[in-house]
Parts: C-alpha cells; structure tokens; sequence
C-alpha cells in the first residue's frame, strides 16, 4: 500500500477503508472472489492482471484479514476466500457496480444480481423487487446481462459465469 | 486517469465506476462535498493534498459528470458541487465509511450520519434506527463522534464540521 501515511492523517474510517480496499485492482479482485473465484490463476486469467501485482494485493487483503488463504488437502495450491470482514464489502461493490451499470453500461447491463429465493432483480437499495426483503449476499445470484462483452464472458471463468451463480460459491472451473 | 484502458478491458460496470472515482484521493474529495466543502482552497487545507493532485481530480470529475464546477456572482473563484450523479455516491461512501469504522475506529468513529428530522442514527443499510425508513443524503447529518482526532478537528473545515451539519449544504467556512 503506497499511501498509508498520507492517508492515515486523515483521521477518518473512509481513508483507512481506502488503504485497504483503495489500491488499483483491488476491489476487481474482491468482486471476483465474489463471484466465486478462488485460484491465482482463475484472478490472473479472468481479471487479467500482472502476476506480481495479483500477488501484492491478495497478499495485502490477507494481512489485513479481507481474505484468507489456505491450501485444501490434496491440493498443490492455495485457495483464497473473502472472510467475513471481506464478505462485508458486498454493499459497496454492488454500489459501484450498480452506479458504473446506470451511467455506463449503454447496452445494459453486463451482469444482473438476482433473489435466489425467487429470482426477483435486487435493485441498488440491495432489496428483492419480487419480495421486498433486502437480500444477503449469500443468498444473491450473478445471472449475465444484455451488455456482458466477449472478454468477459471468455476464458473459464467467463464460460463458468454463462449459467446463474450462487455468489461466494466457488465456480466450477 | 492511469488505468482506463487496462480497466476498460474487464467489460465491466464496476470497472467503469473505479475508472472514475478509484483514482487516489477522489473518494475522499468527494466525501468533502458530501460534508459541503465547495471551495478549491478548503479541500486543499482539509485534506491535506497538494494542489496539483487537487486540481487534476477535480477536473476530471467535472469532465465525467460526478461535480461541476459554477463561479456565483461576485466571486473571484469557482466552487465545486456534487452534480445528481455524484449524489448517487452517496451509499458507497458511507458504506466504505461505515466499514473503515466497524474495523479500524478502535476509540470510537470519528463522525456519526444522523436523520436531520428525529435525531436517529443511520445504520449500515442506511436506515434510521428511530423511524427504521431508509434516509436520503440530503436529509442525512454529520456530527462529531468519539474517534474525531485533532488532525480532523482543525482548520477552518474541521472547526465548522464541529456542529452538527447537514450533508451537501455548503459549511460556513
């Protein structure tokens, strides 16, 4: 993290909020746990970023307790998972999202957010529009959307999100 | 902006957002205007950020549309005020303020969101713990909290910030 210093001056929850979470790719790489990724290679592959900085920054999210990594057995490599301090930045992301969806997404958006339960649409308060209850992200599905492009839908992570996805369900790559 | 076309590959709206307002410092400088800070000058003392990184943000948050920029009659300079598309921040900001409070404010968060009208505070999902309806920023207000620190507290903005004080009505500064 390059701005802790100046950052911390601030004296404020946002800024230090933003030394975790406020570096480049971070928050891409904490959507993409969301949606169920797990392996380096699956980030390295989907989000399609340098190595060495995946590396930084999952290393970065673990000390400072957003994911943790652990090797399941039989298993050659780590896994990395969104703890719970982690899971609770789903209000954000989707915030985010929901905004760049509004103001940028002119064919639509590139990936709805669904009820589980029910299938109704969560809007930007994260509420059911079929059951008016606001919706806990594990009971949350990503489902493709009219403005999802070819980049994102290719590769194995891309193909494993073609199909609705329980989120912080790992995919099935 | 750095990394527009990196980040433009992802065909995503989170993306999109992060391109916008995940550059250093923006989030913070628009948390300013939500807290009514509309002078160059004040969020230069108030955040502590050298000028030119100033002046860069908030031209390119006037150029996508998040601030605009307008010099009222009789004044030399120009103020800067969150346009209706930058208002739409609101819940990612007090989200990431919320969380930067549940994790790292050990004495206390620095500043509490009231609702304007009865007093209650405002939960993570934006509610009011009083009335339990979901409160808009403009009804929303900024008061002190255990964790304010002197750094926050000083100068112009912060002595202001030290009453109670609805969100986007311009300090008296």
């Amino acid at each position: 993290m390059a701005l802790p210093k100046q950052y911390a001056e601030q004296g404020c929850s946002l800024a230090r909020a933003l030394e975790i979470v406020g570096e480049r790719w971070t928050l891409l790489i904490i959507r993409d746990a969301f949606y169920g990724v797990r392996r380096f290679g699956d980030f390295v592959e989907h989000l399609d970023i340098p190595r060495a900085v995946l590396s930084d920054r999952l290393k970065d999210l673990v000390d400072n307790g957003v994911m943790v990594k652990a090797t399941a057995p039989g298993r050659a490599r780590a896994d990395y998972e969104l703890t719970e301090m982690g899971r609770e930045l789903w209000p954000v992301v989707h915030g985010l999202t929901q905004w760049g969806d509004e103001h940028f997404a002119s064919k639509g958006p590139p990936r709805f957010f669904e009820h589980v339960e029910d299938g109704g649409r969560i809007d930007s308060e994260l509420t059911c529009e079929t059951c008016h209850r606001r919706i806990d992200v594990e009971d949350t599905r990503v489902v493709p959307g009219p403005g999802l492009g070819k980049r994102s839908s290719s590769g194995a992570v891309g193909e494993a999100l073609k199909s609705p996805h329980r989120l912080l369900d790992p995919l099935p790559v």
